[in-house]
Parts: C-alpha cells; sequence; structure tokens
C-alpha cells in the first residue's frame, strides 16, 4: 500500500507537495443539488483547507522536536489555531445542499486570517526549519483560496 | 487560482479520485525526530484518513440532499462517525515527537472498523447514488490503510 | 458514577440545563499568563461554546431520528455548521498563551452568526420538537456569549 | 453575562470543577429513539469527555506558556491527542439514532487510554503546575467514565 502510494505521488515542481487523493470535485458533480457558489473555487478552498489543517497540525507537533523549543512557541500557538480553523472551514464550505453565504464568509475571512498569522510566523523559522517552510507554503496557498472564494 | 487547480489535477484512473497535494511526507523527512513508525505507511495512511473525512463529510451532505432523505439516515449517521473518527486518527499518526504505539493501534482500530461501516452502508446506495460510491470507496481504502498500519 | 452525576445535577430552573463541571476558569487562573481577554467573558463564551456544539451535535441526531426528517434538512445542516464552528471557536478563544484579538474576533463573529442561523431554524419546530428548543436554547446563549465577548 | 455566569457557578468542593450547562441529558430524554447504551452512564461519558478536551485543550497552551517549556513537551503532545479522541468519542457516543456497540467500544477504548497516558504525564508535573493537577483529574475523571461506560 505504502509502494502504492509512493508510485502514485508526484513531486510537484518547485514545490513541496506531493500528490494525494481528493473526492471533493467527484462529490460535488455528484450532489443533487447544484452548488450556490463557484465549483471549482470551491473545490480548491476545500483541498488547500485540508492540506493546510494537515501541515499545521504536523508542524506543531515537528516544532514540538525541536532543541530550542522554546523559540517555536508563537508558531505551536498559530499551527493549533490556524489548523483548528481550516477543518472547520473545509466542512462548512463542502456543504452545499443549503449555503448561507454570509456564513461561509464569515468563516473564509477567519480561516483566511489564521492563515495569514501563522504563514507569518513560519516565515520566520523557514531558513533553518523545512518543516515550517513547508508549512507556511501550506498556509500562503490556504489564504489565498479562501481570499478567491470570498471574492466571489 | 480554480484554473491553475484544474491543470494540476490529474484524474486517476478507474477511480473517482483526483491527484492534490499532501504535505505530510515532506513533513516527515523535515521532523526532527525519526518517527517509530514507518514513514510511507504511515503517510498513506494520514492521506488517507483525511481524504475519507473530506469524502463522508460531503456524502452526509448529499445525503441530506436527496429527495428520499429517510432512506439515507443510516448513511448520514454512519458519514459523521466515521468523519469524526478519520479526522482524530490522521491527527494523531501525524504526531511522531512521541508515538505511544498502544494509543495509535487503539485508535487505527476504531477508524478502520468506522470505515468499514460506512463503507457497507454506503455500498447499498452505490449502484444508484454516485457520491455513495465514492465515499465507499474512500472508506474502503481509508480501511485498508488503517489496517496496514497495524499490521506493524 | 451514574449515580454521583445525579447527585451533582442540579436542574436550573426555567431552563432546559443540567449544571456540570467546566475546568476552564480554574485553568485560566493556574495559566502562567494574564490573559488579553476578560476572564469571565472568555470563560463564559468557551462553556457556551461547547456547550452549544454539543446541543447542535444531539440535535442533528435527534432529527435523524424523526419519523419526518425530511422536514428537519435545514436543522441538521445548521446544526452540523454550528456545532463545527463553536468547537473551533472554543479552542481559540481558550489559548491565551498569545491572543490576536483580530484573529479571534473573525472567529467570534462566524460563530455568532452560526449560532444566530441554528437558533432560528430550531425555533422554527421548538413547538413541537423539545429537542429543537433545547437547541435553540443553547445558540441563543452562545450568540450572546459571542456577542458579549466581542463587545471588549 | 459574566457576572451570570459567577452567579451560577458554584465551586464543587475539593475539586477544580466549576459548574456549567450541558444540555445532552435533556437531549436524550427529547431524542425520539430509545438509546440502545444506559442513559446515565452515557450522558456522564458525553460530559467527561467535552469537560476533558476543553482542559486538555488549555493545558496545553498553558504549559506552552511556561518558562520551561522544554519540560512540558510530552505534556502538550498527550494533551492534544487526548483533547482530539475526546471530542471524537463525546460526538460518537451522542449519537443515538444507531449505534454500533463495537464501535462506540472500540472508541471508548482509544479514549480511555488517551485519558490515562495524560493522565500519567500531567501527575508528573501536578505537585508545582496547578494546570496540570487540573487536567489530570478531568482525564481520570474521563477514563473512569469510558470505562463505566464500557462496562455495560
Amino acid at each position: 500500500m505504502g509502494d502504492r502510494l509512493e508510485e502514485r505521488a508526484r513531486k510537484v515542481p518547485g514545490s513541496h507537495e506531493t500528490a494525494f487523493m481528493s473526492y471533493i470535485k467527484q462529490m460535488f458533480e455528484a450532489h443533487p443539488f447544484e452548488p450556490a457558489i463557484d465549483h471549482s473555487r470551491a473545490v480548491e478552498c476545500i483541498v488547500a483547507c485540508y492540506s493546510c489543517a494537515e501541515a499545521c497540525n504536523a508542524c506543531a507537533d515537528a516544532c514540538l522536536g525541536e532543541d530550542k523549543v522554546g523559540e517555536q512557541v508563537a508558531c505551536i500557538r498559530a499551527d493549533l489555531d490556524c489548523a483548528d480553523i481550516c477543518l472547520a472551514a473545509a466542512k462548512i464550505v463542502s456543504r452545499i445542499t443549503a449555503t448561507d453565504r454570509e456564513l461561509v464568509g464569515a468563516q473564509l475571512r477567519a480561516c483566511a486570517h489564521a492563515c495569514r498569522l501563522c504563514a507569518q510566523e513560519c516565515e520566520k523559522h523557514a531558513p533553518h526549519m523545512k518543516h515550517c517552510a513547508i508549512c507556511a507554503e501550506a498556509c500562503r496557498r490556504c489564504e489565498a483560496a479562501c481570499q478567491d472564494l470570498l471574492k466571489e
């Protein structure tokens, strides 16, 4: 199974990403309702939110494993907030049976802000800690995806 | 952003998956600790857990949008349990600073069981509801990934 | 254990609440940092968020058990959003090591809005479904607690 | 609002608990289904799980605020796992429309184990850190409530 994953995984050039599987695009196409929001922007936002939560949760743990953990406190703190907010946003944007645009907007604004804070903190450590560089990338992408969906 | 997403997405042949990006493999490589568990199996399990949670949450919503929602009650119920357990499992397996193998094992057993129950329920509806077919696939894959990591 | 619980529980007159135990007030007092936000308002908000998440999650399940589940779709939908947002808010307000007031504000606004939407939906069913009456009460209290903390 | 909370809050003698509100007992009474599991044990377990998640999340943050955060790494790690597992358990036990006893059992076993690990870690720090003493109490109570429900 690990081997099959390795086969499927492609390194995206110039980035820290590995391919994994998202079902959300197919789920939206199979959904009995027409979404009130743009499909591809919502898909990108949901995928970015789950990926960012995954990265933030892992970055918090990697920071906890650093020798100088005292210097990582603000980063761990930002990671945890960002992971929690991203998961809430991912779930809410996924629910298209009925969409309250104001609610989605409020959660996306909170999410974009959490991503920005976490990216700023991770970017301080990025030059000497690769996990922070990766996490910053995930956060910046998620911030952009939230902003993009907010523009609608 | 939606366009870039479309470019990056590849349909995996013969499946309902689209390839997106996970940061967990790079995060593990950047982590200051050596993991106590096999890298590639843990990566596959984490990715499968997030994907399954994504699919289950979306399937619950799609079921809620069906005309005959009364026939989807058991499916919605199974989806919600499975999504919650998968997210907890994903986060716990991601934390490798210290790994209590018994705890990981207990959560993986709960997760594999939740995935099996949800897959069984979704498979009943799969012939006439594509979102259930997709969700069943995500659940079976996650069940297998949990079992695979449990074998270690 | 159930018996001890019964002894400890008090019915709050005129409400659907039973008093149980929260540790957050003592946790704040034991915390090495002085919080940037008002203690008692933050405690009330955190407690209200967890209680509301608990009520919403249970109301969604009770709605799924109703004979006419088709009439409960909007309620289940609102319950799930509200539960997810409340838990994210509870965790973020609990973290006082460093508080980004703008982030807390953004999440509280999302939470207050989710609570209002869920309360409005539950109130429609409250006359004939007690679980919706209880959930509406939890949502209104949480909305008020979020608004109160936002006023700071 | 803060003031009303203060009025309602009672310090439980000999413990770190403050009264807060749980709606789950009333929700179970209002639920259209008869639960497959004992009411009062399930209520105690759900309340204990939410309280423990609240305490663990707050303890992780308090540990992050300690001067010697390097000595708190194992505690933060245990807190995060325990909080995630407790919330998953609370939600699953709350869903009584259909209860798969094996699934509930598996999640309760994972939860009891996470609580035991976290309590053991917190108890090491309890003599000189009150937040760890409080968290250990919440974890031990939750472990007992899970074990009690497992006995059924």
